[in-house]
């Protein structure tokens, strides 16, 4: 039983805000660009094909000829399925009749491309019928079912309308078919379709969803030889995965077994997100009990401070305890979305505040760092490092590019992007019969299920007052206190309650309407520390101010942060906001030094053997996730302190 | 002109002292390990079939049929050639004659095996000799004649015989026909052959063998796209090498224009010491410049602290200026054996005691951390931080051993150390007409071409005091000054002399037989400052005690040397020596800080807001020659300095 649950997305508005204002961007630039990418229209840009994919499945589906009529990644059709999703949440906040019916006129194409036993994929449906299901390993077709599936949902929710949610339970009922009643062997090589069906029997409560997903998650690793007994059966493959690397696809033992994230960060975050939500839903304690364990091996050992996950390049990876190198990390904006979708899940399941403190701290730094602040480029790899000449450019760091390139042939973050900040409502906020769940704060109106309604104002995240009044229903609320806020006051009507603080939430009971609740949240800057079991942080420190991770840039010091290091002692000031600057920052300026260059030994420039000096300085910091949006330069986020 | 050059081997002599017992380690350990190996002798080891090779190939150049009777790597010749070269060496301190009858046995297998027009590699005599130079690019023919033909020289030179010697030039000849004489178009790989032509020659006086040298170097890059062409020829490869990858193979532009070491560190520094001694011995001041750009490429911008070279694995590599990651360092002990080669003959160019420095830093820190203290076992890589469960076991660290594994199939590393070792007196001693010159103090009797003879006495690198007799003879003789040496003094016979200083070397006059040379060396210990370039290495520090590199392992650390620092102003002391303690060495205490684990947010354990306490302790550190010795544990050359 879940002891809360997102709300429904529709029930989250804005009107300001700093979350708003970024929906507008995904709304007025991300997904108008994405429509265009999708559809072959922009000069310059890769082909991406995906609707002519579908168009040409539907003519297969018909039996019509249209030979070589596939154009992309055996995954391209997600990226129509992520743009719907993003299209459907931004459409509440953004009603637009215009792109309300692009959405449906794509509909109707992924609708006439399913083949009449309910299959849907235009890979295997234009290339070859024969293939289906022959390659779970890499085949990546229960991936895009999966995101069609959420797709589905999310465009019933938003707009009530149910073409494509019918479309995907005929698809779900196919695929338990084939899996379960026919007992076809096999498991997603990238999750997905897990949280997918979860999502879906959410929504319609058919039986078969929820069973098909507990059928996934259940058989998953218990023959971990799947995958090569699958391999050795065809003479094909995608890429040639190596398909007895079980750490890699999550495959090495049944997930209950399962203690270490390990493996590719995005396919172990899916799965175990599908998990969290089937555990709470089936009550299954020892499933559960499993992603607590997961959970903690990710924030506790193998997680950067900017919320990224996925240490190394090499199979877009979990590596091992405390690796967390900051110049090759990889850090992928999809995996900290992902990573974001297993908190909510673990929120539900058990309200704790550790989930939501690693919601927040994946969103604010990792996820929006994937973006531009203009909305027209994405980062894939979120390092915390960056030297140009060496970032993008040597081998072992060519995936750490120092700046955003343009839309990738592989367009999974982008519209993974769009798609978590239209919704963020839902992370932000959740219920039970009794109680609103304030996880962060995101200023709207909410509507709670009892009949509540909050109205949030706050300049969160660069003001550390949040304010909610109640202008309809009454109940309780219950408000998170960060990890990160030292100290925290909160108000009712101007004067202080006792309120009853359970797992870092304190529940304020008996509101009614009228109410006003203040939060009073830490505006302090904090060093943070890290463990010194990591060894490329040791010595270092970094700057956090409320949600935000902050990091230097060349640009603000003298194009040189490699010779700078942080006071021990030293002074360290917010400053006021600038409306301007960087989409609207406070930049913090700090007591430091910028150390000179010694002189060297007469063997090697790089060596000195005299003590150079240390010259008092003053330097910029900015939020991580403004970082590269002025040009090449370096950046850090752990400087030496002295 | 050569300034002064390499005193001919066999006029050192020593019988005891640190090098000594290197010298003795390797005769009594490694050489006869290495014949075992080479006559797969040794259980466990895998296979080398060098010697067998060499038999078939003669089989194969009488007409015998063989059928498949190679084995092992292209260029699996030049293992026998190293360890010929070696036992030369070593047959100048240590007469053997069972020892000498084994090479002599060798070299009669050798000359067998050369075809009748002088033609010498098994691997092409054996699999196909129509394959002959026609895959330059990875072929390694000219490689393996290279390190024959080193071997030739040292052997004739160490002991008179001269039919090896004989079988090269031959050799040589052969390969003057078809690349000059007949015009065929190309160049090594691999370098190797130039400086081995040039050693020939200094040994000969072959004149076509300074051509050939001289012919391989001037062509090299001119066409750049040569391998490209090459490849485009012919429908078989070893490897698939990249025939584009310019800096890989040292080949985008005209060496003379060659500015930035790139590319295999290996290849790079063998190429850059054939240039360099053509160019003294030439008299090519173009070629000389473009050596002096190299070396301070290499020496300024791209050179470990140990001495090591080649930032990365990918191609064992160097990279870009001031890339030095400590963990995923590639640094291989061949290439160190390689830049001492080429600093040595740049001050042969030109006497300046930084060649003899980084000489110095790389013998007394890489090249001896590649071997074992007993001899057994050997380091191809060797990084500046180990620690386990990452170090060699993930995949961006695989190469990065946290201990020294048996002997590789590609063998190229251990018996480049022995040569390197056995040959030392080379690079410590040089001389012109007029001139004895002390490049490194190594214990033992130099008997000079002009009839001076000096005998060294000291207990350095773990003494600072160093002192010569002149025993017979007269003349001039010039000291390097060490350049981490800030303190310095000579005495001739116990009084100080007015000498004159320059670039770096001190010029003592007249000396006579019964004289004494007394120089005191620096005993401090130093802390090192990298530049503020290098990321890895920022508000970071290391220490050094004469030419000793140092390095904390957490053995003698609680196991546990990430959350160490050393003391910003703290006292350092060397101990006294201890004879049993890792092969007889100094232990450095210094005063630092153990950080303790500050307490975790609760989202993630890896990060603490609060300052965690740091605990005075006194840091254990020993020679970075020593690391390895004493089972699995950490280990790091730099320390934060708090």
């Amino acid at each position: 039983m879940k002891q809360q649950r997102q709300i429904d997305v529709k029930r989250f508005e804005s009107t300001e805000g700093f979350i708003y204002q970024y929906q507008k961007l995904i709304k007025e630039v991300v997904i108008p660009y994405q429509y265009a990418v999708l559809h072959d229209q922009v000069e310059g840009v890769e082909k991406s094909h995906v609707v002519a994919n579908f168009e040409n499945a539907a003519k297969a589906v018909r039996g019509e000829d249209i030979g070589d009529g596939f154009y992309g990644m055996v995954f391209q059709d997600s990226d129509a399925a992520k743009w719907l999703e993003a299209v459907a949440y931004s459409l509440v906040n953004f009603p637009d009749t215009d792109l309300e019916a692009k959405a449906d006129s794509l509909i109707d194409k992924i609708e006439a491309a399913q083949d009449t036993d309910g299959y849907l994929n235009t890979y295997y449906t234009i290339k070859d019928k024969d293939k289906r299901w022959t390659n779970l390993l890499e085949g990546h077709e229960l991936y895009c079912a999966g995101h069609m599936m959420e797709a589905a949902v999310a465009y019933y929710e938003a707009t009530g309308k149910d073409k494509l949610l019918r479309v995907m339970q005929k698809n779900a009922a196919h695929i338990y078919q084939h899996f379960v009643t026919e007992g076809h062997e096999g498991y997603p090589g990238h999750p997905e379709v897990e949280l997918a069906l979860l999502r879906l029997y959410h929504a319609t409560g058919d039986e078969k969803c929820l069973a098909l997903a507990k059928h996934f998650i259940d058989v998953r690793g218990v023959n971990n030889r799947f995958y090569e007994e699958e391999a050795a059966r065809r003479d094909w493959s995608v890429w040639g995965n190596d398909a007895t690397d079980y750490d890699y696809q999550q495959s090495g033992k049944p997930v209950r077994e399962q203690r270490d994230a390990t493996g590719h960060s995005v396919r172990a975050v899916y799965l175990y997100t599908g998990m969290a939500d089937l555990a709470a839903q089936t009550e299954d304690q020892e499933l559960l009990d499993a992603c607590r364990h997961l959970f903690e091996s990710i924030t506790d050992r193998r997680m950067y401070v900017t919320g990224g996950i996925g240490s190394t390049v090499e199979g877009e990876a979990f590596t091992v305890d405390y690796d967390l190198p900051n110049d090759t990390a990889y850090a992928e904006t999809c995996a900290s979305i992902g990573l974001m979708f297993f908190a909510s899940r673990m929120l539900e399941a058990e309200v704790d505040s550790k989930y939501a403190d690693v919601m927040e701290r994946a969103f604010y730094n990792t996820v929006l760092a994937g973006m531009q602040l203009d909305g027209k480029r994405f980062f894939y790899v979120n390092p915390l490092e960056v030297l140009p000449g060496i970032s993008g450019e040597i081998k072992t760091h060519r995936h750490d590019l120092p700046q955003r390139p343009g839309w990738y042939a592989c367009a999974c973050c982008p519209p993974n992007v769009a798609r978590c900040i239209a919704s963020l409502g839902k992370y932000a906020y959740g219920e039970n019969e009794r109680t609103a769940f304030i996880h962060l704060f995101v200023e709207g109106r909410i509507t709670f299920e009892n009949g509540m309604v909050l109205e949030c104002k706050t300049g969160y995240p660069y003001e550390f007052k949040v304010e909610y009044k109640v202008t309809k229903g009454s109940g309780e609320m219950a408000v998170r206190r960060p990890d990160w806020s030292s100290s925290y006051r909160i108000l009712v009507n101007g004067t202080k309650v006792a309120a009853e603080e359970k797992n870092g939430y304190y529940y304020l009971k008996d509101l009614k309407a009228g109410d006003k609740v203040e939060i009073f949240l830490d505006d302090e800057i904090k060093k943070l520390y890290a463990s010194t079991k990591i060894a490329s942080d040791t010595g270092y420190v970094t700057l956090q101010r409320g949600p935000l991770v902050y990091c230097v840039e060349g640009t603000d010091n003298e194009m040189d942060v490699l010779s700078l290091s942080y006071a021990e002692n030293g002074s360290m000031k917010a400053e006021a906001y600038e409306p301007a600057f960087l989409g609207g920052t406070v930049r913090i300026t700090a007591d430091g030094y910028r150390t000179c260059e010694g002189e060297s030994l007469s063997s090697t420039g790089n060596y000195s053997m005299i003590k150079p000096e240390k010259m008092p300085c003053r330097i910029t910091a900015i939020p991580y996730y403004t970082w590269g949006n002025r040009g090449l330069n370096q950046m850090r986020v752990w400087l030496p302190e002295r």
